[in-house]
């Protein structure tokens, strides 16, 4: 039996992954939601009761609870190096959201204070977990479409966020395109170029703070293989999640997914099906439990979990060459 | 080279069967439209006007022409055997639409007037051609799915047919599931056993007129495979023609079909696609073309054609059979 | 806080619906599952200490236990009226798997029994709980599809149990159609008539037993609407549970649902999917947790639980018409 | 009455347009072939036979005949501008295979000399004709999905060229990549920005002739619409021909086409579609008879057929332009 706890995120409404990891915590036997912290008290006191375990506004409670095995850091982005080194040095594993940061001097700088505890650090790119996606990387790395040539990523947000919410976010590279960076990563492997291409097509508000509101980013892996990622921060039919995988042999792809196998059949339409999942906690649903089956067997067994501290690490630099692609209108080089 | 005619079907607006005909005969480049009959002087000139061939009210331009080597037969179902019966003895190898005959006597009575001049007879049963149901049929008999242990056919029309055609078309088993008896012996082989259900919830006229206008029909095969046949005369999302086979090993079905591979995605469902193809012609366009191919090869090389005189009669025995179950509410068994 | 428990079903390995609804039971917070029985020790511990409960070969240890709010029972069928009868009687509320027995008269005679306490009894027709049925069922209630004309269900089993469950389950009808029964309760309400048609092509073990092994039985609603049922006890590409219900205004249909999306794409086919769910343990996950959160619900709030007693017995009458139905190959009529 | 000619394709087999053209032709009542010219006997005398059409080894015979009102050319790529521009003094209608010439400056020389003539010129972009893109494209316009923001463009040959055709073709950007700039033209409109990744993974020998075999283009439309163009030289499953069209309301999305609509369900997989269509000339049948009708309708009403000589300037403008950006890896700016 370990026990773990975990940060809440206060900062905005649309990222309750905290709430998720401590509802798939506590389904888990050999897990327990030892405690959960969150400086805001009403926050605190919300999430501890519905999952009844214990909560505080006082993170030392967490870092000093020898009985505490690993964190589930899910705070804002800014505390999260602060929260991972300090519960690393207390000797727990920690699950980290990501990004790790936004600034890559910063990671920099903790990779070398944590040295060989990054192998402690797990890094919350859930979709690595979802098992559709996961199934077509397995069947990949098995041969079954002979060598990848070219990756297809469709990843759109239902809704745009609050512009305030992507001055501090990383944008739509750092916060969104993140993800899909570490899928490219998942089935590419190591990325050598970058070229991004954006536009400003939906929120006045994120134009204003910036940002970009969409974008087709193009890199190429290490074996020459191709990927594109087009990004939208709306989406009218929910949550628009796919990822193709074309190879010498054929094609593995992933669609959407829908909530029910219901069609309807009328005068003016045929083959109707119901919108989207919502969003990612829909989605991804699955996905977050295998996250944290993953990590918790890491902790039971001691061994690497994976994404890591590093893949953490490279998912920021492919942001950072996209942004600077996105300035100079140029491909940039990555050195992997 | 050979020539062919047909006479039109003046009767009513629903089957106009014969049009089609004569325009897969003009695309095909081994056969001519000889001359278009239709006893109505407005109906022969405009169907000879607009295939650009000789056009006559009197049916005897098209017996005793010798350059005429066949006649395809698309008048009112009352005048087939009599002109079937004419221009087999003129010489001429003849496809006539379904069914032969309402009347099983006239049908047996005909057959041994015709005696070997049978094997010049193709019957319209033009599903036989269709590109995927042919397929399945094929992947059956190559042993895909194994033995074939059940057969479920969907056949919907649209809408109702005028009452008055219904009184004089053999009704719903006589001039719309004779199709699907077909398509049943096409995959089953001889039927043993019939047992028919059927609804009135559609049309009051045609309850008026002593038919139903929706049914199951479950048929048993010599080989003990069971077979459903669901009819409805209407049908909000267009004409509904679906067939699954199952087996020992599998399944192959034939969904409906889409005039474009086009679908919308919006906030209020997805995946939506157009309605399905309105009513026969346009579903069953390449197996029309097919099937005068088919015709048109049989005459030139003088074999035999499929569906044949049998294979009408047949289907007929089968109507008979379930009119018969429908009056008694009991199976009904058939002598192949 | 309510407790409850279950009797393991100890007869043969193809039907642990017991272990799913301990597993429902403890995740649903409301409910804590209280006490495990079965007879045989090693199934009692077994299922006691998977799901942390205290477990019991004697059932008086339940029956008698007024801390015990609900029953689960999940034994084999002839057991099923005595556990119902008695927890019924000793205040407690029943779940009990279907059939209620094999037999009519026992049933009539239960029921007259417990009079009243019918009301807290839900019978375990987990199909309605399905989120695509129940969206169907739903729907066609608002009248999206106009009046319901036409029924189709396809219900196959993936491989035939062994014979001797067929000897004591009620046989094809009476423990698989039996749910499609009630499913077509659910749509069509009270049934009038009953065609049965059968078939033995797949298990000579169960032809020899007196059994059939496939079947496509045909009803008929007091509306007037039908409803087919196509069956087999094998089917090679998985558990077959599809449904559509046809009306004035169009179609809603429910197909067979796959663990992921992926598809493949390749030389020799495209668009190929993963087969099918294994069995009614993966197809009906979630419906099973809905039905007993609908169960706790009504326990908890003292309403009375749909499906329940009555519906039972009308699925049991159901069976009992599809046998004498094939018996003697005609219609036979039922008094809803 | 008006009657046409063309060139036929001599210089490889992959290419046979031409005879595609002329069968449309022979279909269309309005229109007559007139005339087969190939300076290659066996080839024109192939065809004129073929369709039943006079033929000839001496252009002039197609250019001075008066009763000739419309040339198709489908001749290789250098001799369009000569036969074009012949054609058009001469006073007939031009079909022009795409691209009009390899060359930007010959194009603009061109276009100087043939003046107001341009207008009788139609460019054989043949997808704008087929029936998915074209429903996408006026739903689009009708305001369907709110503004155009996305255009993700799937384009896939089934198998690469022998080096020697690359070598003479314009390479991947001019003689593949051509379509899909004019349907990204046709519904992005004017497109301002291109910027092209390219991979050379599938055909040494298109390596070694300096080409490319598969690349992503991304384009920015005039509105601040993106597109994204994915080609390969080869794919394994066929002919892979997919567009969608993303707005502020929705997406619009074209599938690949399939030849039957047939599945096959085993215990291996389910759903399994054949392949999907072998090369062009199957997907785009419905297109070419489509465009020919338009071109046809265009000659004989006096109008201007669209697309027109200035759309086929235009996508060899996006091709240089994506060539550029290859050997730059920059963005292009590209004036209108």
């Amino acid at each position: 039996m370990w026990r773990t706890t975990y940060g809440a995120d206060r900062s905005h409404g649309v990222r309750p992954d905290g709430r998720v990891h401590a509802d798939s915590i506590n389904v888990r036997p050999q897990a327990e939601l030892a405690r959960v912290f969150d400086p805001f008290e009403d926050a605190a006191r919300n999430v501890g009761t519905r999952f009844d375990a214990p909560w505080t506004t006082n993170v030392e409670d967490v870092i000093t609870d020898p009985a505490i095995d690993a964190v589930v850091v899910a705070s804002p982005t800014p505390t999260h190096i602060d929260l991972l080194s300090r519960s690393l040095r207390a000797g727990k594993a920690v699950l980290c959201e990501k990004p790790i940061d936004l600034d890559l001097e910063r990671v920099d700088t903790c990779q070398a204070e944590i040295g060989a505890l990054a192998d402690r650090v797990m890094l919350g790119f859930n979709r690595r977990f979802d098992p559709s996606f996961g199934d077509i990387r397995a069947r990949v790395a098995a041969g079954e479409i002979g060598d990848l040539e070219q990756l297809v990523i469709i990843s759109r947000d239902p809704a745009p966020p609050p512009a305030d919410y992507v001055a501090t976010s990383g944008g739509l590279f750092g916060d969104m395109t993140i993800h899909d960076f570490d899928m490219a990563r998942f089935f590419l492997g190591e990325v050598v170029e970058v070229t991004a291409t954006g536009a400003n097509l939906i929120s006045p508000d994120i134009t204003a703070a910036g940002d970009i509101d969409g974008a087709i980013v193009v890199l190429r892996g290490a074996s020459g293989a191709l990927c594109s990622i087009t990004n939208s921060r709306r989406c009218a039919f929910g949550y628009d999640q796919r990822l193709e995988a074309f190879g010498a042999l054929g094609m593995l792809a992933a669609a959407n997914q829908l909530p029910t196998s219901v069609r309807f059949y009328g005068a003016q339409s045929t083959e109707v099906a119901a919108p989207y999942h919502n969003f990612f906690l829909d989605r991804y649903t699955p996905a977050y439990r295998a996250e944290i089956d993953h990590f918790v067997n890491a902790v039971e067994t001691d061994s690497v979990p994976v994404p890591g501290f590093a893949d953490g690490r490279a998912a920021l630099v492919l942001a950072d060459a996209a942004n600077e692609s996105l300035r100079t209108a140029a491909t940039v080089k990555v050195n992997a």
